[in-house]
């Protein structure tokens, strides 16, 4: 793999490939010294043209219990704030002897400008562009799904046949795309449950059942629900009335949450609007998976570095 | 040790080992290469609600002197300053790995509430909670008045019989808290100095006598004085006329230091106010131990994230 | 060498010594694992009292190479924002370990005061203090000019005879004036091209030639073409009257570009504005240096920490 920029383009085998690496980084947690060698010498830049805490330091962690150094580059206050162009930046970087650069970036296809280009010869991870992908984020979720399923027998096996109901913001969430390429690649059936002003205008060539009735969705038994976060900066934006009235109709609470079946498990990328889009019996209860997302995300994250960075690393 | 929370509950021979520890630790910072092998393979969160580059920067010096990975968390700008609760926070570092946490916050008792949730395995230190404790702090000032006191011999020894004069805002200074519960229960005497306003209106149950007059507690001959911060953005609350007065009244001025016994000791948490509660004359002497208390720091910072961190850790 | 503050100090072989040891250091870069253990358990502290994320990462780039620990320390919002005089950073930087201390200032001078003060005994570089100096981009911009003319045969020689035309700004700016000096001392020529309103009043003792006509410079044939960067902020200072003029006056554009002696190379510290001092089609070509400029920055650097920091680190 030379860079991760999107689950689009991903093909099974290599989606499966790459979870199967994290099952072997998910045991490194478990050591002594939860350190690996692989990436010694090597530099990671987390070059953040947004803020984003949680996913900085989940690559970060990452980066290095695979013993790279870390170099987070925010975009503020930087030059790059200052009207610097990205190609500037990246050939930057890169003279710099970049090994690996995580990009989040607020312009939809940021990340695949910067690895189409050859400004930049180093491996580069889409962390969130716009409202376009978030394939770190898909792929720790479907790990997550595959490791409840199967436990630990889960390497080489896809999601197939397995339903999954996503709920919410759809319209701005890369999570949500990034989700929807990625599970049907896997084999999974995705529905979209969202009112009719948060979904895309054109979702044509989108492989997702679509409803606007959460208590439909439920009662349909789905293997996963997905509650997506609600942005509260989207809650003025006449998208929908009011939290409360977004809650009633579109929230896992829990009367909704007591109707799935028993086998099923609620995610959410968090962090969590608890109270919101979901209850906090539904977050805290054993169906929940949404600390055992962030536990697999280092994982995750620490299998696309190494893919990415170390050695073996493929030319195409 | 499982956490570091205050100084109230950490009972006299519990303190004097870690001083001991402390004391190990200091020795490293003579090394050629001044690191330990200790920590490797282990994570420590600087968890910080409120900005303090210097006490961050010393975690961070005593993290990596131990060969930790450390990761810094402001809290600026994350899902934190977003509205994310503190078990959310907690609950996601303890899935990504931390081992460690160092955590300031404003509101007093946070540390605690986040030791005693069972939200996250790490070992917590309190780095200061609003005006409650700050214990790292307490005992960097022990570690310091008792090397001035017995030198290297000093391993194995309390402070019994010493009389400690600390002089200022007692009223918001967790500083002032963390020192009176160490200082008490290694033997010492403490006598608080300060405006009447500048002192809570209950102290039924604090271990210490009250003055207001700072020339009379300089007369006593105490063998330490130790000279609070003033908050700048207190000076417009009414607490006390203004900076002027403040200091001729309070303040720590040429005057008052040449009445000090030749063999006392000056101490200041850092960063001084030069002129308001402390002169320069009295802060760069050789009876300040100002430089001494932040190197001390470093050692004693060291010296907890091995109790707590280290596979030595107790379970309670 | 025991601090490098400037290069008006700075000695030919001396000079010719630090550039030397930089060829080793990009040496480092091409193997495997790009790391030294030379400065292992060596603390750098970034200390910036500016934003400069590219220096910045150059400098923490070039520690983590030689496995030194770096602590990064932005004075915005911590206890210097406060007021905190600069002696007492300093001493508590030192009281912590520092072994080496990377300043960035708005004030010239402030790092000589830092390194004669006896505040600290780590090392100090200057990583550019107001309008005074920049020496370690001089030292890069140095060492990629003789890269270019002598390639890797370039050991123990300086630059005599070489042509250097410094083209922008040069009243506010550090780069210029530590080209001016390094340049000098290594046997080139300097020559200044600015409007007169960016030209210093008195430039008595300065060994350069001044000229205000851009196109006169270029029919001279230089060796060396260095653009300035203009700081936006200028702009409307009264300085020169606007952006569309500067350039049509005092830009690298594609026809001055094309003019230039097919040998002659063109410089910029970065970042560039683009199309106003330089056009991108000078920007990119190959007689651009701007890229070497970064990769060779941090070798720079590597050998200044190595020089400064490591147990060979001379007494004056």
């Amino acid at each position: 793999m030379k860079h991760l920029l999107s689950t689009k383009g991903l093909g099974r085998a290599e989606a499966i490939g790459l979870l199967d690496i994290a099952e072997d980084m998910a045991d490194v947690a478990n050591r002594e010294v939860k350190k690996l060698p692989t990436l010694r010498g090597k530099t990671v830049v987390n070059l953040f043209f947004e803020d984003s805490t949680r996913t900085r330091i989940s690559f970060e962690a990452a980066a290095k219990r695979l013993s790279a150094d870390v170099i987070n580059f925010s975009a503020k206050g930087s030059s790059v704030s200052k009207g610097e162009s990205l190609k500037d930046t990246a050939q930057t970087l890169a003279a710099m002897g970049a090994d690996g650069v995580v990009i989040r970036h607020p312009a939809s296809g940021a990340p695949e400008v910067l690895a189409a280009s050859g400004w930049i010869d180093a491996g580069i991870i889409n962390a969130g562009d716009g409202t376009h992908e978030h394939p770190t984020q898909a792929l720790l979720d479907a790990f997550t799904i595959r490791r409840r399923l199967h436990g630990t027998a889960s390497r080489g096996t896809g999601l197939d046949g397995v339903r999954v109901t996503i709920v919410g913001d759809v319209l701005h969430s890369r999570v949500a795309r990034s989700n929807l390429w990625l599970l049907t690649t896997l084999g999974a059936e995705v529905t979209f449950v969202a009112p009719p002003t948060l979904l895309p205008m054109d979702m044509s060539g989108w492989p997702a059942a679509v409803g606007f009735d959460l208590d439909a969705a439920i009662a349909a038994k789905p293997d996963v629900i997905m509650m997506l976060r609600i942005q509260a900066e989207r809650m003025n934006a006449a998208f929908f009335p009011n939290s409360r009235e977004y809650s009633r109709r579109w929230g896992l609470d829990d009367v909704r949450f007591a109707r799935l079946a028993p086998a099923s498990i609620v995610m959410h990328p968090g962090p969590m609007n608890r109270g919101l889009e979901i209850s906090s019996e539904a977050a805290d209860s054993a169906a929940s998976t949404v600390l055992e997302q962030v536990a697999n995300g280092v994982s995750v994250r620490m299998a696309a570095l190494y893919l990415l960075m170390s050695g073996d690393r493929e030319d195409s």
